[in-house]
């Protein structure tokens, strides 16, 4: 095992884990959990004695700037030195924060990604991108920084609430719809979870390697998201958070009758993108949930923006899309008023 | 000239700084400013209402966490994009937290570094390092994120009180004495400071394109900081700050007398090492100005510390040093009882 691979599949996880530890001469590993994961996940590493611990309290809303604050103090508190490496356990809200901490703290200590749940082994653990919610604004504070390596252990599923485990297949089915059409293949033909993540995280990290700073191709993965993020946010300032799945399946309909809409796919190609995304993600429920003016102050405060006009990435057939495509807010109402 | 020429010597501010935005399509500038930039820089580049301006008060206490927070919203309530530059107009303090704010905003936005302080010129306005304090420590928590530009323009150190003018010198000296033989002769022969300062700002520069992050070579710059550092650190925590460059001159000082002590350097090379420091920077006062064990807590809280010594950037002979030299907290109680 180098000591640097960037994605480490893994399925003795707590073999890899004090193997790479050893390769890194770490005694005593620093590792950031939450709630749930110190309960549930951290036990498949070894007994608390064995690390230093820091736990936050687990959830969106503790993707804070008060929280930020808060942990990196307790990096301090436990005298962390700028060699060394904190190890960040948990799904997309910690592996964000948690990047962020490790990037700040005494201008940056390498941080090791251990996620554990199928959106961070797919997504949100993989590209570097680090994040708190910031003024009511999703991953509105953050910066890019690559974690040394991205440890992903399957075992850790088995620790999963259901909801969580669902809403993940909104990245994967929006992978399949925007980027490959060998992704849309294996969902369609019934593949292992076992064979998908791994080519998911294979795929965001190849088109992380090519777009580290999301310019160009990377954009890609936003699609779903210029509407997602906003159906996000507004659910989360009204205190009724739901699951990032959800905000970006909800997303990716909206996005998928804008594509329509603007003659990017044909009727037919929208009829077999709608059809997974609403079986699959959505129990066939083809409302928006919230009416689009609701969602109009978040959107144009979103990193999206350009202008007066919101960028879009959105599929031209199916496992193809192009990236930057600038709407008028008119042509969202059109949509609305069309097709919900 | 070019877009991004990383360092920007202007004899004409205002046609150079507007040509920058021209070249750039820059409409309206987002100006960073601090009250007494705005007073006495400001005008320099033109009159107020051509700007979009953020002001915060001057001074190191406000390089604090609750400042970079107001410093964010007051980006976000300007509306910046995130392709937008901001133009960071002041000392070191201002081009530190100004440069944090904008890597942090929205996953991080281009800036440009105007210095107006001599200190920023030669040193703290270059490279790339950004910083606030945090628990008490200095530039604790921080990035590294280049500038598009810095543009130097030696007509604001008009503006400038003389104590800032003299507190820089500290950091030419210290140039001199770790790293250049040739600096230390242009200050010998009192070359003009039109000529010290594109020399110290190419050698800086120079520098941090060997080690950006400050793994190596970079460290030699250390000189000094380690104890000047801590100094710094002890009198904000009373509420009664002195200058940087002080602080500084008085650890060369103190560092100085540690690498005589290990033998670093020869008596002779101390002797004129030592009567530059004391001479032009500290009116040949030889005190610390402060019991040693005062400064043990910041100390081992600062980032050079590895394990239970600290860590030394030291004199070899006249601008030439090494770096990570490992020293024990009883050698600099020896050190401080034999040369004070």
């Amino acid at each position: 095992m180098s000591t640097h691979l960037p994605l480490l599949f893994s399925s003795s996880i707590r073999e890899d884990f004090w193997n790479y530890c050893h390769v890194n001469t770490i005694e005593k590993p620093i590792i950031l959990c939450d709630t749930n994961t110190l309960r549930d996940c951290l036990p498949l590493l070894g007994n608390q004695n064995l690390f230093r611990l820091i736990c936050i309290p687990d959830g969106e809303i503790n993707k804070s700037w008060e929280q930020l604050n808060e942990l990196l103090q307790q990096l301090l508190v436990l005298n962390v030195h700028r060699n060394e490496t904190l190890f960040i356990l948990g799904g997309g809200v910690l592996t964000d924060i948690g990047g962020l901490s490790a990037a700040l703290y005494q201008r940056g200590i390498p941080h090791v990604n251990i996620p554990t749940t199928l959106m961070g082994m797919v997504d949100a653990a993989i590209g570097g991108k680090t994040a708190i919610d910031f003024a009511g604004i999703k991953n509105f504070v953050g910066i890019v920084k690559q974690p040394e390596t991205c440890i992903i252990a399957p075992i850790f599923l088995k620790t999963l609430p259901e909801i969580e485990y669902q809403s993940a297949w909104s990245e994967i089915v929006k992978v399949a719809i925007i980027d490959s059409r060998e992704l849309w293949e294996l969902i369609h033909t019934d593949a292992s979870i076992e064979t998908i993540i791994p080519f998911c995280a294979h795929h965001k990290y190849d088109l992380v390697q090519q777009d580290e700073h999301d310019k160009s191709i990377r954009q890609l993965l936003n699609f779903g998201h210029t509407i997602g993020h906003a159906i996000e946010a507004f659910y989360l300032s009204k205190n009724k958070p739901v699951t990032h799945g959800y905000a970006i399946a909800k997303g990716m309909l909206f996005e998928l009758y804008l594509a329509h809409y603007i003659q990017s796919i044909s009727s037919d190609e929208l009829a077999q993108m709608k059809a997974i995304v609403l079986t699959n993600l959505l129990n066939n429920d083809n409302s928006l949930g919230i009416e689009l003016s609701e969602l109009k102050e978040t959107m144009f405060h979103d990193k999206k923006k350009t202008g007066t006009s919101l960028r879009f990435s959105l599929p031209i057939t199916v496992g193809k899309g192009k990236w930057g495509v600038e709407i008028e807010w008119d042509t969202l109402l059109k949509v609305y008023s069309i097709y919900y």
